[in-house]
């Protein structure tokens, strides 16, 4: 499948699981120097390939749809700095309430430990303290890039950037790491607000189980 | 696709999204001066092109489907109200729990701010606070209109209107523009009624963000 | 559609919205004086027209399907119930998390009202006060008969029974009815439950809706 | 269907019920003495056929697909376990987030009684109390063969054991049987957590049900 089609099948799924909505969210994938990406304000559920843009790592275009009213996505700067700082070979973007949600119960860094799915993130194993960096929401998505890189070098192991209370930016080698990836951090975040519903209502049960096995704040 | 057949896909979509369960719901599309409208009270996942009517403006019937057991859909008044006061090119009426809550969290108009999903309503940017007013339900949903409208000229910028313990109407220029809007404005809802449960748990560890990012009420 | 396709297609349904896991739930179809019924104790969602009985309204059964290691449904005799007292069309049963949940809110009767989803029910207005009868559960589902019949009986226009810790009955003078029935009473079951998650964190703030709009209970 | 096939198949079910994302879960079948099982750290809702493993019960591999890069699932000896011991069919593991919080609620064992799911687990019926081990997790996932390996043995009516903020294994005599429970045990899961939030809203109002058919912990 080409990438220009594999963005289209993916943005399905992706609206499917709330990611998308909205004519939010996306996907780039990168193959050696040429980068696939979706067109800004279309439906990510009703996308075809004949839509999409071809741009060179550096943001030019190397081909571009036949619909002259096309422009390529929002997100192609922020695409660009996972990128270029890790060679990533897919960047997604999540609209997810689950992120969202995330990023109010944290200052700074969203933290988790001791949950099975932490092992789906490249380099973590399952007692490791994950952790997400949470850059400040901007009124212009393009504005975003300048934090958004600062914290992909200033968190050398992490494979994702939350931006609060808008979503997240996911990135892997390729578009099934990033996809796993993405997959396994939306669980994690959801797990967090989850769990903190939980405690908020039953803090006496809860602490029944092993101080040590607690979501760490 | 006609008109006729992208209300019943978009029929199949809401459902699955549970906008319009229990022959709850719908949509009407308007091209020039007629607008393609569903019947009244059939399964909206269920429904076939030959069912539709077509009404001009002033809601005459053009034409109308073969079985004379169906009458246009109830919202025709409603959807007409937005079609004269805004242009609309297509309005969404959605049962949507997520409205329904909504409306059992503020008195007469919901607000959020501070949400990235803001920016997906027409004119409004991040830091706008985004207000939806609420109308109070009747017993019959034509006995809204008078309200609808009211709402309608005394909120010039706002794409939708809630109706209290109901659901909401939203709009846009065309229906793709009408369906990126209900998709936002309904996860705005959720994400109100996502955050309150968390701020009666963790009042607290919720109060550590800024002040000033919060959901104002 | 046959009735035996149209109960398989329902039954993919009905396991996509979560009424029938675990081989649980199901639907029967009264055409004149045949029912049409499912096999007990098989995936709701993989069901084929071939698996189908066809009994009489007294139970005997008029067809079996070919394999001899079926038999009717469980329900067979509380689908017998709603169809010989009220003239049933279809019955539905769902193990849907959000009726067994409302169970447990309530002791003796559901109770809800102004709830625009109200008005999806046979006969009832917005105003107007739902009311479900709750039976108790018993350990075999053909013990459950006795008292359904006499929740029938004694909540004459009551389209819907539910059974504690176990799920709900809803029947409607053909299947699109008892579909649309079921979706609503599904919908306010978990809008119950909704508000009283809401409740529970929120107090203060909810009570600054009119006390005349709050769910009655 | 070949069991590589319905493996696929229901690879792509599991996904879209939250139960194998991330490249988690996974579910093996026997036939006789050979177990056909999924590779290792693919996308379970996109496998197909030509991936799987045939392995017999010793674990030797009978057959394996061609691409060279494959390996069995990490989840194998912890599948043969169940096999050996209980003669499985079949074996599910799901990484769903019902059963992950589950484990977070109860100590050493998850219990519930009186809901009529119970009733779908293997010779349990509605006033039994239904329990669950829970194992502790490890860092790796072949480390937990001997804990669950105990857990079987200690617990000879289970049919599934929890692991700690990880999922459960389930297993049957069959695909069918191991499919249903684990439906079963997920609504389960998921109603307990329900039951907790409602509690904690609610403490008082639930209390008017019999303090006997309440969830026992």
């Amino acid at each position: 499948m080409s990438a220009a089609s594999l963005i289209c099948d993916l943005g399905r799924e992706f609206y499917r699981l709330g990611w998308a909505t909205g004519t939010g969210g996306g996907i780039c994938i990168r193959e050696g120097e040429a980068v696939t990406i979706a067109p800004s304000g279309v439906q990510k559920e009703r996308m075809t390939p004949e839509q999409m843009f071809t741009l060179s790592i550096d943001g030019t275009i190397i081909s571009r749809p036949a619909d002259p009213s096309l422009r390529p996505s929002e997100c192609t700067t922020l695409f660009m700095a996972a990128i270029r700082h890790r060679q990533a070979g897919a960047v997604i973007h999540s609209h997810s309430i689950n992120a969202m949600l995330a990023t109010l119960l944290f200052e700074r860094e969203f933290e988790i430990s001791d949950l099975e799915m932490i092992k789906g993130i490249e380099g973590m194993s399952y007692h490791d303290r994950l952790v997400v960096p949470i850059i400040e929401n901007t009124a212009r998505e393009c504005d975003l890039a300048v934090s958004l890189e600062a914290a992909i070098v200033a968190y050398p192991r992490t494979q994702a950037v939350l931006v609060r209370r808008h979503g997240v930016y996911v990135w892997g080698r390729d578009w099934q790491q990033a996809k796993t990836q993405a997959e396994c951090y939306d669980y994690l975040f959801r797990a967090a607000v989850e769990i903190r519903k939980l405690e908020g209502a039953v803090d006496a049960s809860l602490s029944s189980r092993p101080a040590e096995s607690r979501v760490r704040r």
